[in-house]
This record gives C-alpha cells, sequence and structure tokens, in this order.
C-alpha cells in the first residue's frame, strides 16, 4: 500500500504541499509576512531549489520567477511529474542563465501548492488546509515573499531576476519595489497588468472550478473529494491562449485522432481534442484546484500602473537595466503590453533595451526552443555581469 | 402554479423545442430526412418565419441562416426571450434586407432547440427526448433540411441566402451544394471549415458541459436535472471568442464592479467578470446544453473543401453572385478564411466581391449596428435584384 501511495501522483503533489522535496526555509511570528490585503500569515513557508555557487561578494544571485503553473524546479527533476525541469533549456551549465557562473534561485509561489503556503498548506489555526480561508494574495505579495527569502539567503543585490508571464510580472514588480535590489530585469511574454480579455479567461477557468461539485466551496481536501474535472476544463481553456491558431493549425490542423473517418459522435475526434483532453487530464495529477484560483486572482490583480499611479512613475529612477522581450504570435501577453513597458521605462529614463522574437508558437515560446531567445539572453545577461563587475570563475570577467 | 409556469424561461424553451410559436412544418415517413451520418430522420420538423410576400413568380426569396446559438426570430420576437428579432437591423421594412421588397425565410437550424428536431425534440421511438439518441448533424445537414423547407414552400430557386458566422457556412453549403437554386450569396465572418483553434473552444465547452453531473449523460431531462453550471462556463468561454480584445478593453478595461477597491475574493471584482456570468446565467434559460453539443459539433465537422475534394471544386461553374464580407478584429473567423474562400471562387471563375470592414467589435461585429456592413449588403442585394429582374412592389425595378 505504501508503495502505491508513493506512485500515486496526487498523493505525491499533495505530499509536496507542506514537505517539498526541495529546500524550504520557513518563517516564524518574528518574520510574519503582511499581505497588501491587511492579512498577516504568520508561520509562512517558502520552497526554493538553488543551482551553481554563490560569489564571496554575493553578487552572482539570478532569480527566476515562475510563471502560472510553474515551479522551483527551473532546472532540475519535478518530484512529482518526474520530468526535467521546466527551464532546462534556458538554466543549467553551459545555458544562456549558466549556473557555472550565477547562483540561481527559484521559489515557488506564495499561493502556490509545491511547499510555498498556499491555500493547501495546513492552517496552523485549524490544523486543516487553508482552503478559500488563506487571503487572497497578490503579485506584489509574491515578490514580498521572494524579498524575504534573498533576505534570509544573505542577499542584498540580485544581478538578474528574469521570468516570463506570470513571472515576468514578478519581475517588473521587483523592480518596481525594490529597484536598489536588482542590477538587472528580463521580463519576458508579459504585461505591466493583466487585460480585460486575459481576466476573462481566468474568470471562465475559475467558474469551471467552482462550478465542479467536488470543489465542495473550497473544502474538497477535508471531504476526501478533489474537483479534477472542473480543474481539468478550465486547464484546457487557459491552455488555448497559451498557443497561437498557427501553432495549432501546424501541429493538428483537422487531424483525425487514431482514426480514419468522422465518428458522428461526441469522442474526441480530432487529434486537437484528444491533445486538450491529455493537458486537462494530467494537469489535475499536479496541481491544486485552489492554488489555481488565487495564482489566476494575482495575475488579475495585477497593475502595476494603478499601483504607482502611472507606469513610469513606477520605474522613476530607475538604474535597473532591462531587456524586455516578446514574441510576434502571443495574443495572451501581445507585443503592445510590452511596448507600454517600454515606454514607460523610455519616460523614465531607464536602460532599456526591447526585442520582439518572430516566432510561430504563441505565448508559450518563452519555454520552447526558441534560438533567438536564448542568444538574446546570453547577450545580455553577459554584457550585464561585466558592468556588473562579476568575477567568472575560469573566465576574463 | 400555471402562471408561475408560464413565466418561468425554462418551461418556456422546453416548450418551444416540440411547440414553436413559430410556423414549423412537418415532414412523416415520405418525406424523412437522410444525414451524413447514415441516419434517417423521420418523422422530423423544422420550425421557420417568414416576413414579407412571396412574389408571384416566386424569384424574391432570401433564405436566412442563423448562426450557433440563433433562432428563427431574425425580425420578430423571440417568444422565449421576449427580445426584439437578432438581426433587426438588417432585415424588415426598409433594412437592407427589406421585408417590403422580399421574402424573407429564416428557420432554426437541425439540432436546434426551438422547434426544429434537435436532442430536446421527443424520439418517436421511446416517447422520450433524443438526447444522444440523436445522430449527430452536419452543415450539410441543416441545409438539406431547409431544402426540404423550401421545397414545401414550393420555391425552386432562391433570391439570396444570408448568414455569419455558422450561418455563413450554411450559405457557403447552399452555393455548394445547390448551385442552381442560389441566385445572390452572401457569407459573413465566417470559413469553409473549422480551424484547430476553434475546434479548441468548442471541445472546451463540450466538457464543460459534460463534467456537469447534471449533465446525466445527456438524460437530464427524463431525470428532472439541467447542467445549467456547465453550460454557463461553455457559453462564457465562446462570449471571449465573439468579441475582441480591443472591444474588451474599450467596454470594460479593469473597470471595477459597483466597488470602490479590490475585494481580495473571488466575487466577481471587474465588469468583465460580472458580464461573462450574466451571459453565462441568462443563456441557459434559453438554449438546450444537449443542442449545444449538437451545434458546435456540426460546425466542427464543416470542411467543404474535404468534402469536395479542393475548395474550388466546391464552386465549379457556379453562377451564384458572391458576397464575402470579413471584419478587421474577427478573430474567431479572421479575414485570412474569407480570402481562401473568395481564393476558391476566383480560382472557380466565379462571381465574387470581397469586404474586409474595419470594425473593432471582433467576431460578434455581424452582429451590431455597423453601417459599412448595411450599405455594403444594401448595395449588393440591390444590384443583384436587378440582375435577377426582381419586380419591386412601387420601384422602378
Amino acid at each position: 500500500m505504501a508503495d502505491e501511495s508513493a506512485t500515486d501522483p496526487i498523493t505525491a503533489a499533495y505530499r509536496e504541499v507542506d514537505t517539498p522535496s526541495s529546500q524550504v526555509a520557513v518563517f516564524g511570528d518574528r518574520e510574519a509576512l503582511t499581505l497588501d490585503s491587511g492579512a498577516v500569515l504568520s508561520p509562512w513557508q517558502i520552497a526554493f531549489e538553488t543551482y551553481g555557487t554563490l560569489n564571496a561578494d554575493k553578487s552572482n544571485a539570478v532569480l527566476i520567477c515562475h510563471a502560472l503553473t510553474g515551479d522551483q524546479y527551473v532546472a532540475s527533476t519535478n518530484p512529482v511529474t518526474g520530468k526535467p525541469g521546466w527551464w532546462s533549456l534556458m538554466v543549467g551549465p553551459g545555458r544562456p542563465i549558466d549556473t557555472d557562473k550565477y547562483f540561481v534561485i527559484c521559489s515557488n509561489v506564495l499561493g502556490g501548492c509545491l511547499g510555498t503556503t498556499g491555500p493547501a498548506s495546513i492552517d496552523p489555526k485549524t490544523s486543516k488546509p487553508y482552503g478559500l480561508d488563506l487571503s487572497v494574495v497578490t503579485i506584489a505579495d509574491m515578490v514580498r515573499a521572494q524579498a524575504q527569502l534573498v533576505d534570509h539567503l544573505g542577499i542584498e543585490t540580485l544581478f538578474a531576476v528574469v521570468g516570463g508571464s506570470m513571472g515576468g510580472m514578478q519581475v517588473l514588480q521587483w523592480a518596481a519595489t525594490y529597484p536598489e535590489r536588482v542590477f538587472a530585469a528580463i521580463p519576458i511574454a508579459t504585461g505591466a497588468r493583466h487585460s480585460s480579455q486575459n481576466i476573462a479567461f481566468h474568470e471562465v477557468g475559475r467558474q469551471a472550478i467552482m462550478a465542479d461539485p467536488e470543489w465542495c466551496a473550497g473544502e474538497y481536501f477535508s471531504q476526501g473529494r478533489r474537483p479534477t474535472k472542473g480543474l481539468s476544463v478550465a486547464r484546457m481553456a487557459a491552455h488555448i491562449t497559451y498557443m497561437s491558431d498557427e501553432s495549432l493549425h501546424q501541429k493538428f490542423g483537422r487531424n483525425l485522432q487514431d482514426r480514419e473517418s468522422l465518428t458522428f459522435g461526441f469522442d474526441a475526434d480530432f487529434q486537437i481534442e484528444s491533445y486538450l483532453r491529455h493537458q486537462g487530464m494530467t494537469f489535475v495529477d499536479r496541481f491544486d484546484a485552489n492554488s489555481y484560483l488565487y495564482v489566476t486572482r494575482a495575475m488579475d490583480y495585477f497593475d502595476l500602473a494603478a499601483e504607482f499611479g502611472s507606469l513610469s512613475l513606477a520605474f522613476k529612477g530607475s538604474k535597473t537595466r532591462f531587456c524586455v522581450m516578446s514574441f510576434t504570435t502571443d495574443w495572451l501577453f501581445p507585443t503592445t503590453e510590452s511596448r507600454s513597458v517600454v515606454k514607460a521605462l523610455n519616460a523614465a529614463a531607464a536602460n532599456v533595451s526591447f526585442v520582439e522574437i518572430a516566432c510561430d508558437r504563441g505565448h508559450d515560446s518563452f519555454l520552447l526552443d526558441v534560438p533567438e531567445m536564448f542568444s538574446t539572453i546570453r547577450g545580455f545577461v553577459t554584457g550585464a555581469a561585466k558592468a556588473r563587475g562579476i568575477p567568472v570563475p575560469g573566465g576574463e570577467g
């Protein structure tokens, strides 16, 4: 029986909620976390992985911020899925973010479900999972939690903060909230606020989860249930927005799935249907439904201009070097969103370079093998390291 | 109690399934309808409305084809919602499709739920609603049913066939299947096949419905239940695709709904959330969940090129005059889809004019007050009427 539960992905995922396979920093009453909502988290914890070695003057730390359903396993095996790190192409020895040169930190976001405090974590007040009793968290809260982790690691200034999509939101929030702690910032496929259309897609996902009677008003754990169908539908809807019309057409078109002709029924006749169903079904094995509510809500709430009065005020006086990147076929965070950020950075007289990369793979391009993205980031990071004067082991820097 | 049920929209909708407020043509065993699946419908019925007067030589009949969730009440009050006809701006006295000049027919599609045979209709074999026992229907089946209605009305050739979105698919199918019976064709905001992305969105909607335990494998009527939550989520997801990013931004942006600040909860903080929830909730009062499965499936299956070998073969030798129309911000049926149709029509040496209309309202533009669309259609229809030699009452034609 013990062996069975060890290989059951749901059980494995649930174990990761409070006792993650990664490192974890636990903060007690004297290190409580005050959230934007006014709520205070205490105790709370943040799960993280590190790669490479922090140098003597602690000047080579890179923080990677993950997207909606990402995790701290940026360049190491995910303990739930057994899959390689989600950005192994970007982060690792000899990669654009080279762990032979930099000390890379990646933490699970606040509200997540892989070891950082989130709705599936045990509420110390009740000894039951928080469920909806956890306060709604924001991108700024996620960043505040990361800053506390960076303090805990004894690092004053991050050499770089890097991330795509919701990870990019955190990058922008870092640069706005802690300008003196961020030497270089790489926000990719992101924006300074969530658009109406993006909120709309998230709301569909949340409604799909909350419509599932297994959701039990968020208390499914204590009732031994799980809203897998609702979460699966939410993932399917979201997944469409991560791909471009072009890539769907090229990858699937109207091809049929393991059949010669239409069946005149409601099975998955088309490959795209089969693919989406698979995406939905595998997602529920690794992600918590309430976490999905919380993390989508954090993205919806994100609006740097509203927080700072205007977007250029958010970056006023910034000395951070920015490399803003978008993809031509990304319709979730189209280039116009990146251009707004660049415009505000220019208005704030910040140091910014902007690259729009031609790629037909849509929003998910930032996770894929896109050589121009890698070469751009490698070049930018190398230049920033020289400017920062980071001693490179065995190098000339 | 009787009064209560009369005003209950669900009861009203259900009554319309078999005994519609509109006209209805019932076809018996000798007029059975053979479907693309091979199934034979007998008896079956088609509900329709007509407007204006058929002239002596029966040359002024215009068939309007409705979209996914449309109905036969194109220019008259919908008996379930009490709202004006869905295309009253386009069809009526003095309108671009002028019911003072033309005899307009609009029928509920096969698979629908407002009086034409569909999954909510009573199966004569079991005396219970068909549910999933109804064969899956296709756009060609819908058109075959309409052709039988047109025969029944004693009309040989339609002056024009007009429709947007799924209505436009029917227009193209009419022109391909019955070229000699269509003098003019106006396919709007449509395509000759459903794209991979479009199938994907439909599949999300179907999965949302089928994930609802109230769906009961399609037999909810006989169990006194209704999958309203699943259908509502399906509608919410679809509704996003009907609008453009621009129109959502202009209409809602990040505006809050009846509140001064964020609530840090999962209520509808944003106007777009409130709007979408309303769209979902009102939809379930007027539409049957199984019909939604069937009609979306018909759209997914649509692929004229596959049916005829190539798109230009579909229109080979056509004498029909075409007016193809698309909208700049329609991302569900982007202009590229219309261009493919136009290219095929040109390859078939057909008579075609093509207009892409600049409008920021997305796919739903065809249903809205878009003056350029009205003037284009008025001009095209008037020209076609002259070419056809339709005697206009009181006019010079």
